[in-house]
């Protein structure tokens, strides 16, 4: 086998791939590593049925190498290193026509919308396949899409050396976030319940504390000389954590909404108004956050790969969904697929 | 009588001012003219008793002139006509130190926290008292309150000529609102039920629909090529205005509050995800707004005046509080106060 199908409600299918030869524009990639996003949880629980056509490859946090080239691909060889950048978008539509392709009306996500990259071949267009220097290895190369989230909502929150930053929920996002919130310069503060994730970060330098049983507010008041965060991620999709991010902003702060809410919260527009508060919603990544991805795990700037819990060949990707299901000792877990 | 004392839940008592000589840094000003706000009438229903100090003179969207200097009070003098800005501020706490004024963390609001405008004499801090060129009659220089609070929120909204602007909600706020984005450049239709404030749009040559009747997310959509809102000002502090506001905004637009919600409402923050929606909360004005919209209507450059439906004596401020509560054919309403 060498491809691994969702093929319905926690269900999944080793089987084998069935590779594509490029069409003019795109590129076949032998996929090395790939991560298992939240996304995929969502997804192996029947949850996005309505986009996922059954059965059907997914996986997106990929990294790999060129092995073929379709008609008039410019920029790109064989046996290029590239991590994939898992957006197709129309080019057309109002967004894009602002530049913001990543929020394109009609935008298919690789893996979701299209066959993923859990499988030995991906064929993909070749805008999606951006180039590794040689200096970054193929594993790590495979954080880079949830790296690049991390460095969007950086920019999304504006954030500025010497900011308070605030991140509830240090899961793999909330833990890069939280990597490249220091990265910039800021003191960063991550509120976390899962015990293992706690060690990991105390490991890593990064305060965080268990929201169960520390008065993160008051921490924040206390790390602020009671000005507040200037900006807080809200990574958790839940609403303690929404509640919880508004009480700790200082006056004109922002939230950056990270989490996907799948049912409409309760919001404290009255402390928006009191306090002049903002908000952002957040949406994957731009390809200048995908370069800076890239520059900063090739410079070794952040120690992104220490949040690597385990590797498993690609027939075993069913454990690694169990495992991440499970929690405890786990924070992110890749496929090697070939 | 010559003051009106909200005496407690919906009563309003005329009595007599008590004149207070400045002391150093307040000045005393004849009251000319004094709006009534949607504030007021919360106060009238007793939901801000535990601000309010019963009784006490209400009422902040004030004109007049200085009748006496305290000591130490520098670029102002007897006889100078003034709008006040009634705000109060610390000069202390973190938002000052941003210079942020007018979200101090202990601001007092002239007006609410301490006494207001609705009597013939009113001592305040000399920095609420801006100065009006002599081409600014005093009935118009009463809209200057609410008038700065639509130049705040064309800034928080960052609206730009040639965007394309709803307001939810047309009363007097969402009114000047509306006539400030045009005055900006902007396109603009205002969301608005009333069909006495609907004929009054339509004469101000701003478009106006009754959501009740017309599919305002079509009209938005057609009037912008698919393209949705740039920015939505929700004015209305309901539910609806708010779901409406979040389903017209356009990829990255944004919503600037401006309705005080006083409950928690439920926000789609999925489609901020998906959009990367933004929302800012706005409150009242900072010293800029004020001198852009006294120089504003200076100029006539907005037709704010033709929001005044009504003008009162004094001794009737109850009746322009019974009026406003009944609705129909009623904008803003001012009290002359001497």
């Amino acid at each position: 086998m060498n491809a691994v199908y969702y093929s319905g409600k926690e269900t999944m299918t080793n089987g084998e791939s069935q590779p594509r030869s490029p069409s003019p524009g795109e590129v076949r990639i032998k996929v090395a590593y790939c991560g298992i996003c939240g996304t995929d949880l969502h997804i192996f629980h029947g949850k996005m049925d309505k986009r996922v056509c059954v059965p059907q490859v997914i996986g997106h946090e990929a990294s790999g190498a060129i092995v073929e080239l379709g008609e008039g691909v410019k920029g790109l060889s064989v046996g290029q290193k590239v991590a994939i950048m898992p957006l197709d978008w129309c080019g057309e539509c109002p967004a894009c026509a602002d530049g913001h392709e990543h929020i394109c009306h009609n935008l298919k996500f690789l893996g979701i919308d299209t066959p993923g990259a859990f499988q030995e071949y991906w064929t993909i267009p070749a805008r999606a396949a951006l180039p590794l220097p040689d200096s970054l290895d193929l594993k790590t190369a495979a954080l880079v899409e949830p790296l690049a989230v991390a460095f969007h909502d950086m920019r999304l929150g504006e954030v500025q050396a010497g900011d308070f930053v605030t991140v509830m929920g240090g899961g793999p996002i909330g833990a890069l976030i939280a990597m490249t919130a220091k990265h910039k310069g800021a003191r960063v503060l991550v509120a976390e319940i899962n015990e293992y994730r706690l060690r990991l970060f105390e490991k890593l330098g990064i305060e965080a504390v268990n929201p169960m049983t520390a008065d993160v507010a008051a921490l924040v008041k206390e790390r602020t000389d009671g000005r507040g965060a200037d900006v807080v991620f809200e990574v958790t999709a839940r609403q303690e954590g929404l509640d919880a991010a508004v009480k700790l902003l200082k006056t004109r702060g922002v939230i950056v909404v990270v989490g996907i809410f799948s049912e409409a919260p309760r919001i404290d527009l009255f402390s928006f108004f009191w306090k002049e508060l903002r908000l952002r919603g957040a949406r994957v990544y731009e390809r200048q956050d995908y370069e800076a991805a890239i520059n900063a795990l090739a410079d070794k700037a952040l120690p992104a790969d220490t949040l690597i819990s385990a590797v498993y060949p690609l027939s075993e990707l069913a454990r690694g969904v169990r495992e991440l299901e499970k929690g405890g000792e786990v924070m992110k877990v890749l496929i090697k697929c070939s």
